[in-house]
């Protein structure tokens, strides 16, 4: 198991079968010391890229992504789930619905923070369905930049998101890939890179 | 002046006297080899304080947070604006207005992440008229932690919120504080420790 794995299984509480709480050291409780390791995971398989931006969302996309972006010496644009009354410049906005909360919300980033010469790495806490990945990647498709791929902290392997991405050609790198769970435990499927 | 003076100068926009946009690198872009100096700067001011903890407020105070988590090896929690689905534990709350959205909303931590015997360094990206600073405090003092003090990025001086902290006995870090500005220029009260 790598770092990330071990933490999910000594912390991670399976709430059903495709409900993960990670709050102790993700969603809500930050772990800075595994959000530098994480961020340096995506940072090393990123490296190659010519990466020049990292695009994430609030919140709990932003601790992984600001790792990888002081790895890669590129700046972070988190979207927003919420418009904000002092970023009045002109807005790129997708629609997003949320499984977990049953609701669409609209995102957005600032157009002037994603240019068309950008290479971008998109980073999230969760893939699951796929719909805030797909969301971020049209934000920046609208910006007409480059989508240089995805780094996801954790992949909920037994939902559609990552057939979803790699069906529209985007490259896929997740820290732990959970192949199924449920109360009594944890399969994942074991990256190449790290697994011992 | 310090290196966050000088980004202020640089990149900061001045939208009236009392609004001052720094979404180029703090609120929305980040520039994630600041928001180290600014968490180093944080750890350096509390080192000897005995942080257990760092609580900050999502989405802004989390990267200048999570740095500062990191030097002082210390989690961070994120108190959210929004009540997510996953998170069902007993909930800490408290209410904050907004001057700027003008609006009230109830925000929240999990119990279980802040303890009787925390002590808790409260790190966010403004200081203004200290409404959300003190909603945060309002959830350490419900949670029986001491609060060992406020780790704010940018403060505007001519806003009574240092005052407000000050009168009910915190200790105050702020990076950088605005004394006044306008579209014109801004004015700084010079810090001691790291001015030139």
């Amino acid at each position: 198991m790598n770092f990330l794995e071990k933490k999910i299984c000594d912390e991670g509480i399976v709430l059903s079968p495709s409900v993960l709480k990670v709050d102790s050291f993700l969603n809500h409780q930050i772990d800075p010391e595994l959000m530098l390791q994480i961020g340096t995971e995506f940072a090393d398989r990123f490296k190659n890229e010519g990466i020049t931006k990292i695009v994430t969302i609030e919140s709990s996309g932003i601790a992984p992504a600001v790792f990888a972006g002081l790895k890669l010496s590129v700046p972070i644009v988190f979207a927003r789930k919420k418009k904000s009354l002092t970023l009045t410049d002109g807005l790129l906005t997708s629609s997003v619905y949320s499984f977990t909360k049953q609701e669409q919300n609209e995102i957005s980033v600032a157009k002037k923070f994603i240019q068309p010469g950008d290479r971008v790495l998109i980073i999230d806490d969760f893939l699951a369905h796929g719909e805030a990945a797909l969301g971020l990647a049209e934000l920046v498709d609208q910006a007409h930049a480059t989508i240089a791929g995805f780094g996801i902290v954790i992949e909920k392997s037994f939902q559609v998101g990552r057939q979803k991405l790699e069906d529209q050609g985007y490259r896929v790198e997740s820290i732990a890939r959970i192949k199924e769970m449920d109360t009594k435990g944890i399969t994942f499927i074991l990256s190449e890179v790290m697994s011992s």
